[in-house]
């Protein structure tokens, strides 16, 4: 039986920090890994590498938003086969904390950016690759790109030394037959990269369109335990654990992390298939407005809020009702 | 452009009724109709036409179990364009109840069964449709069915009046290729028969398996508001609504109906994607061990859970731990 090629990437800390500010304990970033690993999982994210001089408000944050090396040794004193990412965004990331990789923790380095910034972009993953990191060049909120503008960033890209390119539907707006669009058209245009997918649940599509992609070719499958992610959350690690076929993932430790990290957690913190992040995928926008929603006392007020965005003349700003 | 010829048929008070024993307010199930009128929704299907006489311990459900014409007749004195249906088991419908369609608010009789009944299910079919009723037939478990005893049911499935044949992932554990394989299979072999789906949400795949059914011409979509029905619940109405290409639904009453009715109600009551009922849909199996869980004072305890149903030797009953 031929084995799926599939790798999946948990980003349980990078984009559930989106959610509580990265605040996890040592412990449980430890108790991930420790899982993860036993999962048979093959890369956890277990972070950002920008700089916090680069960001502003950046002090209340946990240590894993600004991921430092010698922090995280001491973290994972002893890694496992599952490797180690950090994501980096443009303008906030200085080369000169990125160590050469056989001094670093990290294995994969993956630079995130809308389509204007492709060329910038591939500076830093030229840096990083340079440095000896695996490489990924992520580009967001494709549903809201012009065909023009995503060709002239695959020319770049297949010139570049990057070795994955990833589909993101940052706005969870996306079906299987946008994704079959999307996955052929990257194959397509840029036959010498492998491909990866990064989904949000808003429509409670995110599995389902993360298994599409890995059965049309995408090999790098991005998901999160329980599904944390900001807003709607992601693809969930469990399902693609329990369902992808010829593979050698275990599911047992993964409902473990759930019982015991990610039950207690989501007492705490929201995330998940809620109205308002629906409204917002279907309507092909940002979650922030839905966000703002349930952050606010109206956060139940489905209607009114999908009056708001519908209404043309109208803008939505919950703090000047 | 052409139009969509998908139907939803909304489960909400039917299945639903499975998670709070048809505990319903009569002013529920009428602004449950007006507001799926109001969206375009053509089915509501309301309850349950048992007979109380043919169930045990049935004094304590809700009226919905047992839907009584003149009772239907009061709740809903105006009927809008939203059809009203009843679903009956086989051996548990006593057919003296059923009213000829003129003297009836019901349009719609759906018959389920298990695939050894489906003889008798058609006999039922036969009576409703004497009666002057749309019917359809609701083969559950189709993923334990064999090919043969399958092929044996198509046969006099043909030869039947019934309307629509169902295809029903009563587990939960289809994913769009199981559910390709199975419409292209109900297709070839009941070419005279329109077809529907109903779809259970324990690997949030029940809205991405219906869309599957749909672009592959199933007509008749079963879904729930905010995805209500036994266990994981649901299809939700809402994604439906606002995703089908080619229709003229409204999300807004849909949106409203939420806010009012069913986030109140997801307070008190419990549905949808929970740890142990994606188990039980990725083992293929009845939910019932995982509802007894949640029931129980272990509910969140997942290893466990998994350790007994994948070990052959143990019987899984929390009664006798």
């Amino acid at each position: 039986m031929k084995t799926n090629p599939c790798k999946i990437v948990d980003c349980t800390i990078r984009d559930g920090g989106l959610v509580n500010n990265w605040d996890f304990s040592v412990e449980f970033v430890q108790t991930l890994y420790a899982g993860l690993n036993e999962a048979g999982v093959d890369y956890m994210e277990i972070g950002y590498k920008n700089s916090p001089k680069l960001l502003k408000g950046a002090d209340s944050a946990g240590p894993w938003r600004f991921l430092d090396d010698s922090f995280l040794r001491e973290v994972i004193p002893q890694k496992g086969k599952t490797k180690l990412s950090a994501l980096v965004d443009i303008g906030r990331v200085d080369e000169n904390d990125i160590l050469p990789r056989e001094e670093s923790m990290l294995d994969l380095i993956r630079v995130a950016c809308y389509i204007k910034d492709v060329d910038k972009a591939l500076e830093l993953v030229q840096t990083f690759h340079e440095r000896g990191y695996e490489t990924t060049l992520n580009i967001m909120a494709l549903s809201n790109v012009m065909e023009n503008e995503l060709l002239e960033a695959f020319e770049m890209i297949r010139e570049s030394v990057v070795d994955v390119v990833y589909i993101v539907d940052s706005y969870g707006s996306l079906d299987h037959k946008d994704m079959e669009y999307l996955v052929e058209k990257f194959k397509k245009h840029l036959p010498n990269k492998r491909l990866g997918v990064h989904t949000h649940n808003n429509m409670q599509l995110a599995f389902s369109n993360t298994l599409t992609a890995a059965e049309l070719g995408v090999e790098l499958l991005d998901a999160s335990v329980y599904g944390m992610g900001r807003a709607a959350g992601n693809c969930p690690t469990e399902l693609l654990v329990t369902h992808l076929k010829n593979t050698h993932y275990n599911l047992r430790p993964v409902l473990d992390l759930i019982e015991r990290l990610m039950i207690p957690l989501r007492e705490k913190e929201e995330w998940g298939y809620l109205i308002p992040y629906m409204v917002t995928g279907t309507l092909g926008e940002h979650p922030r407005s839905a966000m703002a929603l349930r952050a606010s006392e109206d956060k139940d007020k489905y209607v009114d809020f999908y009056d708001k965005l519908t209404t043309p003349e109208v803008n939505f700003d919950p703090k000047h009702k």
